[in-house]
């Protein structure tokens, strides 16, 4: 877009809802004839559901802030969508969840350095001690919270606790090795964003690398996905694969996927910082 | 989308000009105010050349004829834009031009038989008569016309009477190894694909498998292009690739080309018959 | 290699069987003491299972089949591994079965005409009559056998005889959409060739496009195998896959599917042909 | 492999050199009689130059540096070889030469940190300031060397003399916006790899995304060469690409380029450390 562009208030909006006619022809009508400039554009539509999805993102000639409150008038009330609503600076805060496994949270932890996320750790909540020195070189808060079969419950209470009070829209697993509850998703409160380190849904559960070395496969995958209460079952973000040989170990594995696995969730913590994904039935409408 | 509407009339416009404010709320809110159903719309805008690209999909409501010619009257009086409006059903005739490499040429001919492919072959041109058979075998007429230094601007005239006299709207060089004059491709009166076995603008010209062998690279690829006065240098539709070691002989990078080979002029070819490619200041829009 | 080299007989071996130390050092030793011109070696070990994997092309300095035999007796005798040996013009007769979806037999087919598959297709089996007509324009026998529920095991036993009088050294399953026996599998007297529309693990079973739609993935694949009685389940030969969006439908997962299968199974069938695959355990060594 | 050959030393050599026959069972049965274990062995021959190349890894029976000592002798000696022989625990210095784009550079010290990547970084050398704080943070000295047209040669002399002192055995340029100069590549007296923004030998030069973006190419693509006194000439280690489609700005190229390039570097960086390479005549075997 034009310089001049980049420096203005934009607005961008998520809808999906009942598909009728008309639609495309009543969000861009109403935004020319409010004098905005519609920078992009894209809609679907699932045939077979007759539900509409739309991403539009705009310039407004007003107050932005006027014209989020009206556009959502329009999108919930008159058209019966359910709507994001969003400025284009948003940058929310996020939680980083880990375990052991480092990659992807020095690969998370790099690209907001680097201003390739828009958004800002609120703290790193961890079952074990071992990255809060570069967390705490980086700055961020690091909570240590050993978890156990018996302190499960009360552990994921705390967790909620400290993603609530800082304020956290996005809670980031980056290969956070315990299986969260299907009440902590019901209430934690924003959603979570998980890196599972196969092709979904080939090799779900635990050690995908191992099952697949087994099974042969010529091709290996990471998935990052919306957490939902069935492990491993919930709405695909973002694939990506790799060949492998008879020639690969399971260590070679292990070690070809880390780049999948940093891959795949930054592109869909990416996506979903910047309003691009629309969650529904299990599946996932991507903007690009 | 239902089974309705695949049996109702479609029509599919390609939009093309000066980008300004309004035009998606504008053509979307002519064909709603007039009953259409719009199935697909797509659109971008080159925001260097301020240039605005469509392509729009919709059932009308009544006559499609009078709905194409009022469409052009909106779309080139209105809004001043080029324009390509087809019917769904559009089923052009094409020519194929091949020389003794018969991959490319087969590929087409069954994807053209097994429906892949909407399009007639009109003819074979062949500076060659090796593939005559096959052809006729597919009951295809096949003419053989050599060619020479000396008679290439005959024969060129004669492939021009051929290409114009059997309506063709499409020219697929399907591995024709002969460079086609600037003067043929300005007057021969329809576009004109080719296949270029490299990633170009890699190894444009002359043998490029030989080419990768020598500089030693480890990705080849394929690229279907329009032909234009320029050898190697139209606007690119197509590219794909595939990983090659040092292993690879300068025959196993052929063998491997020609899957790409293959893959790509025929995805060429399949979104130029479907209406999806706007050429512009030597590059494309494809709309998927 | 050099001209020279192509015009002479040359031997392929595959072996297998317990690893040990000096295995290399031996059959290298062996080949060169008897003035042999090694052109291809290349080894594996699975290094979990102790199993030790070669192929290893030479051009034999006396008689190939004298040299053949006596390969064997070093083998199978004195290192105790299981062998195929054969000279590198092998060309085997194949078997083609297929049903009603004409993409993977056109291509094989065509494949074979180009010469780009080193095997005669002795003749084509089908539950349909659909694919007479092209099968006989190619001059290739067609036998048609509609198969039910309770006609199976004599259809089945009818194919049998065919494979076997024709001498067909492998069975491909073109898109064959009936499950094959155990007891065929084990009695056919060949190999079987499988092509399946799905990644595997991921999407066994019936309509596999369907469960991918269904499922919300983001890239769809092809799988090549050994058929075994597990339907689904034999050792993976090769894999390919391609990315979808939201945009895609069924039909366009079908489509795009079709290009994976043609490679994937035409990829399979080549390396069986060249002697290149060595299947164990439920698992293959492919060397390439 | 096993857990004992892990704990055990193992000796990785890369020989090239006049082909001739025999070379595989000599290597091999040299080892082998001297009680070595063989864990891995690949060979390659260019046909066209009549070369052999060869690396193998295995663990000596006796005292592992007087067996690399013979191995030498063995190799240059007896059959002519250049040999680059060295313990698996081998773990260079290396120096690290960036400017102000940061991904390559955070990338190599986030591997280094993790232990992906088998080596110590020296030092840090950079024309600009902007990266001191982030090096020093991770303990690593950073030399800042501006560098105009005028002091070109003086600063390099500097350079080549903190790259000696320091020991280091490997330059990396990740991202260093400077050509270097001949005299500099010829002197340093190490290899340098290089990571260039372009799918070599498409768009050499300045501006590679820029350049890509106006050609309208469909793919773009990151290469690794060592760096040679032809600048974006030399022997290409490793290449990777990601697709593009019109909607992609300059912007969008370079951000999925950076991907690219941190993946390409650092499998590059991956196999020189490992001893992988193999590097001649502008082309490289890599072992993998």
């Amino acid at each position: 877009m034009d310089a001049n562009d980049t420096a203005k208030k934009r607005i961008v909006a998520l809808l999906h809802g009942p598909d009728r006619a008309g639609i495309v022809a009543r969000v861009s009508g109403w935004i020319y004839a409010r004098g905005g400039n519609i920078l992009h554009a894209d809609q679907h539509r699932d045939k077979q559901q007759h539900i509409f999805f739309q991403r539009i993102e705009w310039i407004p000639a007003g107050d932005e802030n006027e014209e989020m409150r009206l556009f959502r008038e329009l999108a919930e009330g008159e058209l019966g969508m359910e709507a994001t609503i969003r400025l284009s600076s948003y940058r929310p805060k996020i939680v980083l969840m880990v375990s052991q496994f480092e990659h992807c949270f020095y690969d998370i932890l790099m690209r907001c350095g680097m201003g390739e996320l828009q958004c800002d750790i609120a703290c790193v909540i961890s079952n074990h001690e071992k990255l809060r020195s570069i967390s705490e070189t980086f700055g961020i808060k690091y909570h240590y919270l050993p978890i156990s079969k018996d302190t499960k419950s009360q552990v994921e209470a705390e967790e909620k606790r400290i993603i609530k009070e800082c304020g956290a829209e996005l809670v980031v697993m980056a290969r956070y090795m315990q299986i969260l509850s299907a009440d902590f998703i019901d209430t934690v409160g924003c959603p979570v964003i998980n890196i599972h380190h196969s092709f979904l849904p080939a090799f779900a559960g635990a050690k995908p690398y191992h099952q697949a070395y087994e099974r042969g496969v010529k091709i290996i995958g990471a998935t990052a996905h919306y957490a939902t209460a069935d492990l491993d079952e919930g709405p695909i973000i973002a694939q990506d694969v790799v060949r492998i040989t008879h020639r690969d170990s399971v260590d070679d594995l292990i070690r070809k996927g880390r780049e999948l696995e940093r891959i795949v969730l930054a592109s869909a913590v990416r996506c979903h910082l910047e309003t691009r994904i629309l969650a529904y039935r299990n599946k996932t409408v991507v903007f690009d």
